[in-house]
């Protein structure tokens, strides 16, 4: 039987979603949660990969199972670390796909830019800094809508041939000095919400102009951006089977 | 010259605020920033002690150093790890005591009702189950005022003679699935908060009733109370040197 499963991670301590040589990978501690409770190896597919450090409040995944649970959600509970926990998990139909069949995916980015909060550090970017929200937001919609994010994300082209993606909302707000990037699209590439993020904050330093940034964009070049926010600012938030 | 200073720290990774013969604690980072600033030994004395795992928003802590800094706070913060943060740090009068001249102390616990967080499980103390906020507040106001808080305290008699406290205040509150007990008086003793807490959180799931806890109080019996909520959710938030 196959089940569709969404997860909640700090991604604080974890070397990312992906089974890794080393290191603590969210994709194992659920792996190994399912060995001691089925005692055979379940294979764990999830919606997208999460960089080290970055952190998940609604990640999917899904995987075959053919042993009976009262409870499943619960069962693979109470065999997780405490960092990571399960917050749905159901049957759902054999041909589901949690990364195939993901019509859109929500992202948030989090910038403290009042004074450093040792509270937040792993949760928050701590930037310090005061930024120009409107000229972020001007910027930011250059992102919008389907475009070739070569420049933006860190995939070597020979990996993945199509570099375009769609981007369908870009909303960034500020609240209490914490300003917030949310961006929905059919898809993100490896580091592309974080590049994006990073060159808008120097726009919102005032450090690059928005023609700077729609040069960047428009050259498809993998060495035309620079600029990387933090993992620890990073949410996985939400990810939709449904179309937008 | 004497300084007076504010700290803000994530209790999580100390092993509280006083040095001990064995892991990190905040004095100890604090003393050893000052040390390699002014390459002598400095004592800092704070206004109270947190327990491993205590959070501190607003320590205030003072300490005598003779060296001329341009920016004192810059220069210690230079120092210091990631998960201590100093928020202010200014000349003082020479007879300046951060403890005995405190006038009162603010402390904050936070309580998750809802589902478990694993974002949150070193911030809020993750009970998962809800609480009858009005029985607790009605059975908190037995703690108002001046009393004898032995029965709520883990310092031995012969430590402390002295177990008399006032409490000026005490805020319970509700939102989002998360309730804070906002305390304020002029000192709490060892384990005191957390055991009021842990108390008002049994009233809150209606396991013991006002007039139980008002005779555990009244004991004045370090056997009266076994209830001591977990050191995550609290949170050190102000010390003031004005009289309420």
């Amino acid at each position: 039987m196959r089940y569709k499963a969404k997860v909640s991670y700090d991604g604080t301590d974890f070397n990312g979603w992906q089974i890794q040589p080393e290191g603590r990978t969210v994709q194992k501690a659920i792996q190994d949660a399912l060995f001691k409770l089925c005692q055979t190896e379940i294979q764990v597919t999830a919606a997208g990969r999460t960089d080290a450090g970055v952190h998940a409040l609604g990640q999917i995944f899904h995987f075959d199972c053919d042993k009976q649970f009262k409870d499943i959600r619960t069962a693979i509970n109470s065999q997780l670390p405490e960092d990571v926990r399960i917050i749905e998990c159901e049957p759902v139909d054999d041909e589901f796909h949690s990364r195939y069949d993901a019509k859109w995916k929500y992202y948030s980015y989090m910038v403290n830019t009042g004074e450093y909060n040792p509270l937040q550090r792993n949760y928050v970017y701590q930037l310090g800094e005061q930024l120009d929200v409107d000229a972020m937001r001007d910027a930011g919609y250059l992102f919008l809508g389907k475009h070739d994010f070569t420049s933006f994300n860190a995939t070597r082209k020979d990996e993945m041939e199509n570099q375009v993606r769609t981007i369908y909302q870009l909303d960034i707000s500020e609240h209490n000095n914490v300003v917030s990037f949310d961006f929905v699209g059919d898809g993100f590439l490896r580091h592309m919400i974080r590049m994006m993020v990073g060159t808008l904050i120097e726009v919102g330093r005032g450090r690059i102009t928005e023609e700077e940034v729609k040069n960047m964009l428009e050259a498809c070049d993998k060495d035309a951006v620079h600029y990387n926010a933090p993992a620890c600012g990073l949410y996985l938030v939400q990810i939709s089977y449904e179309v937008f």
